[in-house]
């Protein structure tokens, strides 16, 4: 779970609804959820192909709750695979997916201990970054579009509401409430986009960036096994991912 | 037809609907309507080409109504016409019409078996790929452009009805429903341009990019089978341009 | 005439003012005008060097009222020519002025005939083309500027208006009639920018891109005359720049 | 002097002051002005480096009151002292800065008189261009953030207005002149970003982009001296810069 | 310290509490304030990698105090340093961060004494280059949505002010102070975007630019160093980097 965006939601709906004090349940009013939510995926569903939409879910649970594999891991893993190929042959590594459960890895491994050609391996795996980069891209904006609707429905909203009320002037002791009632579309609207569309879009495309970095290092690391390089060498050419304060020496 | 956006429509119009209870009826008003929507096509007629605008309705309609092709399909029948080019001869495809509904493969095994030479054949259906494109960028934008219209047009509405309503400020018991009309035309604007036009634009785009990709692999196929390739090494080919877990052996 | 363009401001204009019903006379009020179009080209005089917005009128002019050559009848005449030139000699498309009013093509032919060097002919039209386009792009970044600017002083004429109209709440009656013309100079503003300014910039843009495709089509035409190239080659390499339906033999 | 900036300065303004009438009292109050150009040089010091800002006077000046050099001159005097080296030498080029007061192209002729190596001499010289391009393009990004920082100075002068005026709702005369002082910052927001700011920021950007072409102009025409090239070769080159219009014989 | 920074919030501050006269404690609402930077916050740990977020207040505390080396001194050093390798042997640098406080500099003078191969040394510099522009980015993007999300709270806010203010309505004497009160999270979101978040995301842009030119160059001095260059030739590539007024011999 990332433990960021629990905080960020749990404080700044906490803070809102201290903010709301005694009057909390005044912000509760569920046909103004469902015309700004059920507008917005309903725009949403006219704006993205059916295909990418039901893949959104499984996107933003995996971004949210796997944790990316962390970089000196996957280096030291690779770095200890280089120096086994190098010792004991390319076969030696036929049984590496009972060790690592990153299967980006254990798929490329898989393919040098197969003797497939360095240029098809690059190939093959290259597409599946680009794979993955398109899928999340792909998210991020989508999230992104709801950020932008969200509050064009909450506007359309109030401005129904609006119509509404402005029917019914002579009872002015409901004007009031009737407004009120209003502008909960605009306030959902403005909330969804700035503190769930936006920000979660924002992180999908952080993690994309550090997922989609750690497989071009995980392919680097597999073209140099299957090259024979030396282990040293693994490590020189891996180590450049690294930020300055995470680089040490892995092999020893 | 594209079932996503009629569901799209469907469930927002009606929860809009909903949220407008019993007063429906007072969100209906055509010269509000002919404002937004005559002075949005209006503005349209003066932005772009009258071609362009005459051939929205087709790309819209295509877009919306067509069948892409489904890319395993398209991959599977170039592979078997390999095949077939490769034991029978290039003259043995003559009829292939007959076989497949895909006009731009037809257009383009035509071209190989009339024995045009591959960069001909190349330049042709490149050029081909690129009109599409072209049209269908047009038509995104034209539809975007129709939704940075049309709230402008919903406030230059607004502006007309408040001009209208502050002259007759003594009758106040008209006050209210003068207003109430006033607003209508931006509540149009907003629904015009957020559940339909952006929305459209945005599918346009990503249908168009999945054409132009199965046309681009389309192209790729008949390059191979006019250079007389082999059918897996067809098959190897175009499987890069599926996504992981739709790649198989489609030779068998 | 561009038809389109009429036609768009005729519809768009009728309809506001269908809207306007009775009231149209209220909503003409020239010291607004006279603020909302000063300020915007005061601003613009600001903005734009001189010698640009001298050019603009001509540009506009240009746009909407010359008719672009037809692309196929340039195809056409370069083919002719280019046979002329082939059976007779270059030196027979001398008077090849008397033939067509398109100064571009004329132009390129006499350099031609007067035997000027390949790479120059193309370095001196080519100059000329990016002239015409830089001409073209600030024209339409200028009306793009008035498509930003007039709101702002649409809103800027508002203020004016509402804080004269604070200065004098004590007299009631007039509180209406002054806020109406206070939101008179926004809604000039809306409606200069989004039916005039910003279509036009959009307008200038598509035909300047189709004049540039012309006169790069009539280029590389030239080129090939001057290079001797067979009828049946230019046509082939020109043929490329027209979308299919319009492709068709002009050679017979 | 600019004479656009100067005519649409004082036509923009007097329009403005003509529409306020006999009011134009009520829109002058100095606090208001304070917390507008206050606040935005406050924010403009904490937004770009102090020495960017010491120099943005002088390029404001500079771009405002300098002449630019004629690009016309410039050939001119360039295919000139390209004769003359040719007839009696590059060191007859010694006192040239005597007859012109083009800075940038007397440095370029001492350094070829120098017998700097040519591409010393475009090193050199290029990098002047590219500081002068630089220096300029941050003035244009610091005039561009006044012009969006300044109507938020507005925005916020009005809400401490309005904050203020709701304090006091009992007395009930005060409402009108407090409400049109809180609208007042709104007002100098929007006009110094439409009139001044930002159109600055557009001539700054099209007067920087004519004095490069001059000098990438000046750069050619020196570095073809220093190769010794024929004045007619010369006037080739640097007539491919103009306009056409404004090419012809400048050799004679 | 960065003066201009301080004198920039100085004086705004000043002006706008100047502004707010006797009213000033009017402006000092705590649970506004928590809903906005709360809210910011909240939505801002949602936004970004939570190890991005702790980084920040380092790059802004960095930026802000630490005086960049002066390109100069850096210069100055570089062309010492190669006076002293060429006299005395590279290894007599040995000592040489003792002399200096630019780490950067020592790193990579250290390196070169090392004997490392140029090539190498280039990678290792180039990549910490890149990582010290990479965090910058970050931060200087993560206050720029800050910049965006701060308006977005703060009108959150006042909606929830209004809606509490409408559920009130019968008691008058409390509309005027509820609203302003609405208001006020306006003002805070507006104040913290347009004053602090949007010009450090600017002022840190400036600086990191400045930063990364003085290292690229430290860099290329370097490398003359351990290309063993002659300090003439090390000050003329190193000069190209400085503004031409500071350009000077410093080698004498």
């Amino acid at each position: 779970m990332d433990i960021g965006s629990v905080i960020g939601l749990v404080v700044a709906s906490a803070l809102i609804i201290l903010g709301m004090g005694s009057y909390v349940t005044a912000f509760v009013d569920f046909p103004s959820m469902l015309i700004v939510l059920g507008g917005t995926m309903g725009a949403i569903l006219v704006f993205f192909p059916l295909e990418s939409l039901l893949g959104l879910g499984g996107i933003v649970k995996n971004v949210f709750f796997t944790q990316n594999q962390s970089t000196s891991n996957v280096i030291a893993a690779i770095i200890d695979f280089a120096g086994r190929a190098r010792r004991e042959g390319i076969l030696s590594l036929q049984n590496v997916a009972n060790e690592t459960d990153d299967e980006f890895l254990v798929k490329g491994i898989n393919l040098v201990v197969d003797g497939i050609e360095e240029s098809v391996i690059e190939q093959i795996m290259t597409n599946e970054i680009d794979f993955v980069e398109e899928r999340h891209r792909t998210g991020a904006e989508m999230l992104a579009s709801m950020g932008a609707l969200s509050p064009a429905f909450g506007m359309i909203g109030t401005l129904i509401g609006l119509v509404i009320m402005l029917q019914n002037l002579q009872d002015t002791s409901a004007i009031g409430p009737s407004m009120a009632i209003a502008l909960i579309t605009t306030f959902y609207g403005a909330l969804l986009a700035n503190l769930i569309f936006i920000p979660f879009s924002g992180k999908l495309k952080a993690r994309s960036q550090q997922e989609v970095l750690v497989r071009r290092l995980t392919l680097e690391g597999i073209l140099a096994i299957a090259a024979g390089n030396n282990p040293r060498v693994v490590e020189q050419k891996l180590n450049s991912y690294l930020a300055p304060k995470l680089r040490g020496s892995l092999t020893g």
